[in-house]
């Protein structure tokens, strides 16, 4: 794995852009190690390296109907009234290697997906030719390649067939199969540490009484880097206390990213980024001019990116798909960008503070072509309006908000 | 699993609409078992069961601030000139329990998450207000429930929360996880069971010479119920060998979908409708109008769904997606439909045969807020024609084709 930051470290925690933020977390370069898997649990998986033909495909001249395979000048003339009488060699099955080379006057009958051999360059469809006895009628002649497909026509020996990053997909896997590559080299699953904090955080099992609220965020964001191709190591729930967060936090050491999501009073955020620093980790920036999520950071520790993410599942959840998800995919190797995207007409007006990057929670509504953009409007506590999402819009910071009836860029949620 | 077939088999086996093909094959009526999993793993899973919420979420009255919990009355006619002038009781911390109970005159600070205790229906932010000593000035009015969420307010206890039919998302595992359900039924995967026949089949790692080609299907088929998340079992190749063939099926005879691939000639499509009824199994038709894929079989084996689909990649999977994905996405037990589509903008005239329902591949480009629709054309045994597809136009056999520059519906491959 190499890692490297071009960011030098700020001295002075300042609250700084989204844009900023951005370039910040981008200039993280890092790669992840490759693995060897067989094709066969390959779907999904995302290319290490370029995939080069090891042979033409098809691997010989091939038929690609039932009929007489001939040289195409046997043909030249030939007619219903005037057909031209070759002579049958005999039949080429499918998967069967013929023991002739053929001669002019000649034919032989192939079967779709039988070899042609040597000497024939087309194939007359049977409903074109007259078989009697040991003599075939062509009734129509062929033109040089008909109905056959050559070697090496559909891919050639070392034609580049797959990029390094692409995702591999069904249909990647059939072609790969097709050329006898039965190995391949894919990125490692990025590993996500998770750790949630609070004092008032209990796991889902517990009972919710004495003013306590069960974990949201570490279930949702282990299910959304798992379902996103991550393996993710979850440490549980860290009080507000130091020791107790650091302890939590070397649990997951080993992971190429860390979040940390809670913290939502200034005492909380204070300890969090206390425990970071005390592991020796840095923070590259804590606070960025974004609703919600101000508070959020980004840092390195034990030269892995940490993230800290706000507490309400929401915003915690929006921010993650805002800042960390372009950076889990960067370390996927992906290299096509995943943010899903899609336009739609805003359904009420959407106002936002200048000099801010607003996040507005939206349910993405299609009818036949239309796409209609509802603004979820809930308590920031709300946690049920996560069933009623489908996207977020973000309203840039140079902007007072949108109206409605405009088309508006909707990003779409992983989920 | 019950299941049950509307259709009576069809004693005469003649070439049907496309239409009618998909009715016969709707009418097939079956549901799979659930089971038990813990949320960490549903994400992806298919809800066997309606959620009820067993509690109502918030599970008490929560502050959405840092400020003071009042009760609104206590506020009324505050201002920055004349505060009103409060006592405070002491602070609840998130997690805590408060002890007291507020009466008139009287307030208590609490933290954002904190539960606000009985007598207190507001919370005023600190920034309105002015702690000196025991007493707290507040400097503006609240209304009734001003910065709180009610007990019950985001979910209330009894009410349907998820409904079953619906794939989870990684946002339903954190409301479920908010709610305390930690466990839930899901519909099992459903299993797919693959045999490829041919003589001129060979596996992967196998050398493609002497008029062998590779299996593509299997393993593409393989990949692609994976991905959707069925089980799969490739029961490989079969010859066009009788014996074999219904030894190769009998391996795959427990899968809730049975797909054989291929069969070119006719007589090797005798030979697997000859397998399948040796085995007991009845066809419902064997023969449909669509290009590519008119040999499409269906029927039933074993009291379980089984398909015949082309041996050409690329028609077997057009037909797959075509013909087999609504059965598939049925078992899933999926509520809704799950089909994707995309409107383009057609680049090329396609033409198309009347009466027949003709499917064309195509490959879907994005420019801005315009979709292209390219048409691939390649020879019918192409391969490789795969990795430049996304997805393919359904002609209607009303049509006799579209025209350049027609905004038509194209189905996205789930690649």
């Amino acid at each position: 794995m190499k890692s490297t930051v071009h960011r030098k470290r700020l001295d002075f925690l300042t609250t700084i852009s989204a844009s900023r933020a951005r370039e910040i977390i981008d200039s993280y370069e890092i790669e992840l190690d490759s693995e060897s898997v067989r094709i066969e649990e390959s779907v999904g998986r995302v290319l290490a390296e370029d995939i080069f033909s090891p042979e033409d495909l098809p691997y010989f001249d091939r038929s690609l109907v039932d009929g007489y395979a001939v040289s195409f000048k046997d043909s030249i003339g030939a007619s219903e009234n005037n057909p031209i009488i070759l002579t049958k060699k005999g039949t080429v099955r499918v998967g069967e290697l013929p023991k002739l080379v053929l001669g002019r006057g000649e034919c032989v009958y192939a079967n779709t997906g039988a070899l042609i051999p040597d000497g024939a360059d087309s194939v007359v469809m049977q409903e074109f030719a007259r078989e009697t006895g040991d003599f075939v009628e062509i009734l129509r002649p062929v033109y040089k390649g008909e109905n056959v497909i050559f070697k090496g026509e559909d891919v050639k020996k070392g034609e580049l067939v797959l990029t390094k990053g692409k995702r591999i997909s069904p249909f990647d896997v059939g072609v790969l199969a097709a050329l006898g590559v039965t190995e391949l080299r894919v990125k490692k699953r990025p590993k996500v540490g998770i750790v949630s904090t609070g004092d008032e955080i209990i796991p889902p099992q517990e009972k919710a009484d004495s003013g306590k609220v069960r974990d949201v965020n570490g279930y949702a964001l282990i299910s959304l880097f798992r379902k996103l191709g991550g393996e993710t190591t979850y440490a549980g729930i860290s009080t507000d206390n130091i020791e107790d967060l650091m302890e939590k936090l070397t649990l997951i050491k080993e992971s190429d990213i860390l979040i940390i999501s809670g913290g939502s009073s200034k005492g909380e955020r204070d300890m969090i980024v206390e425990a970071v620093k005390e592991l020796g980790g840095d923070l590259f920036f804590h606070g960025v001019n974004i609703r919600p999520g101000k508070p959020f950071f980004f840092g390195l520790i034990w030269n892995r990116p940490i993230f800290g993410l706000p507490g309400h599942p929401l915003s915690c959840l929006i921010v993650a798909h805002r800042f960390v998800l372009p950076l889990f995919h960067k370390l996927a190797g992906e290299r096509e960008k995943r943010s899903k995207s899609i336009y739609g007409i805003l359904t009420t007006n959407v106002p936002s503070t200048y000099g801010v990057e607003e996040y507005v929670n939206v349910r993405v509504e299609v009818e036949g072509k239309n796409v209609f953009v509802h603004p979820v409007f809930a308590k920031s506590a709300s946690v049920a309006v996560l069933t009623r999402s489908s996207g977020y819009l973000a309203v840039d910071e140079s902007k007072e908000g949108h109206e409605k009836g405009e088309e508006v860029k909707v990003y779409l949620y992983e989920i």
